[in-house]
């Protein structure tokens, strides 16, 4: 089973939603948590409880945990382990890029069995050529987990790098899609979304074509910045039941109790329901 | 003191040499300990006694400590403090990128004060924007640390990407460089080298330039993938003293014995002397 499948399974019941956990200091503060890694582990600890059962999947966020280094990792770990023991699928939003066996040790800290910080997928960055992150992409075939690469972002920053055209007409982002969708045309071939999906922004205004990748979408920009329902569906035409909006800041500043963040995970699911199978 | 002035005061007694600590699978092996987080803890003892004295810059991978989750962050943390105190300077080779206050989280891991991660300078990645780098940029500049950002490096799959050209003629590496010189400029017409460097390929045959850059640079490629010294003073033309070659597996194959491997720190220094201040 692909982690397509897998996530499309989710879908089907708990609707295509993305839930990011983001514990930045201002958040921890509005929650009446300390920073620090007892505040950390707090917070994720809410988060489990809210989102393990109720979002299809769940995105941590690495960099919040990483400022507290191996204490930080720790609750990570704790994290991830409790959300998957839930029920809802984890990405790890990590943004790794490396080549050759530096990439293969990412590979294995976000996805081999048996890592502590093994997660259903995990984010990586294409800076150094999507080919450079094949050991990923290879333990994902192998293992039925998931990768989603960056392709074209929602921040404004990336637009002018990303949509940089070659003297093959294709943006830098499409380049990133299309690679991926190679690796997932062999899934597709037997009627299975594959394992190798990527990040475009919902708000923007000209993305990379996803009409042949068959693989998942994350897309960041949906609330806060300002993208809907709407946008979600033109971006990702093509594969719609494999589309997933980020929703992190407007859910999480309904917190901290639990019953507030599980009843606004259910609201903004409503708008992005999973396709029946 | 900026980054940039530091390195070059260390350089002139040490030589002009990053060298790597890398623990992946093979290694561990070769050098008869065991891959796990035991093994790294000594293999890492072994480095910070060999290298801490001997190189100016010294660049721990962190992808091999985060395969052991947790477990490599604390013995990664143990390392990098161990080194700065033995008087080398530390780049962590993390190539976070990410923006907002996630790219501020990753900043804050590896260059505030207090920081368990706390490093000398950090790799960055720039698929999101330079500008989205920002926050690691930032607080560079206010603590005297250093970021090299990903410009062209020396894998093969990257050329193609890094190369594409926009329309006013320049390639994406070019203008990963140019950003960056910009905010070094300030410090150039103080006399001085910037905070803000770049990692270029040794090998490559069109790096970019970097005349304008005034920061420091990293290039890989040098030792096991064929570069040289002559490659090392063409690739960084104009601002040579600033210029640190990256060797770490043909060093590393020395060991595991300290001497041994301070020997290969010093043969190999030899060709990239620091300029007298």
């Amino acid at each position: 089973m692909t982690f397509g499948e897998r996530l499309r399974d989710l879908a089907a019941e708990r609707g295509r939603l993305c839930v990011g956990i983001d514990p930045h200091p201002e958040l921890l503060e509005s929650w009446g948590l300390r920073d620090d890694a007892a505040g950390l582990a707090e917070f994720s600890r809410i988060c489990v409880a809210a989102f393990g059962g109720t979002a299809a999947l769940v995105k941590p966020q690495v960099a919040f945990y990483e400022r507290f280094g191996s204490a930080g990792f720790a609750v990570l770990e704790e994290t991830i382990a409790a959300l998957r023991t839930a029920g809802c699928l984890v990405v790890a939003d990590a943004k790794r890029g490396d080549i050759g066996s530096t990439m293969a040790g990412y590979a294995r800290a976000w996805l081999a069995d048996g890592s502590p910080l093994l997660s259903d997928a995990v984010t990586v960055s294409p800076y150094l050529g999507v080919g450079a992150l094949r050991p990923v992409l290879e333990l994902a075939e192998e293992t039925g987990r998931g990768v989603f690469v960056l392709a074209a972002t929602s921040n404004p920053e990336a637009v002018e790098l990303q949509s940089i055209t070659g003297a093959d007409g294709r943006t830098l982002a499409q380049r990133v899609v299309d690679e991926l969708a190679g690796y997932n045309a062999a899934h597709g071939s037997q009627g299975r979304a594959g394992n190798l999906g990527v990040v475009v922004g919902a708000t923007l205004g000209a993305p990379p074509s996803l009409a042949e990748l068959n693989g998942p979408v994350l897309l960041p920009g949906v609330g806060a910045q300002g993208a809907t329902a709407v946008d979600v569906d033109r971006v990702a035409a093509g594969v719609a039941g494999l589309a997933f909006p980020n929703i992190s800041r407007a859910i999480l500043t309904a917190g901290p109790e639990v019953a507030d963040l599980r009843k606004a995970v259910a609201d903004a699911a409503v708008d992005f329901p999973g396709l029946p199978r």
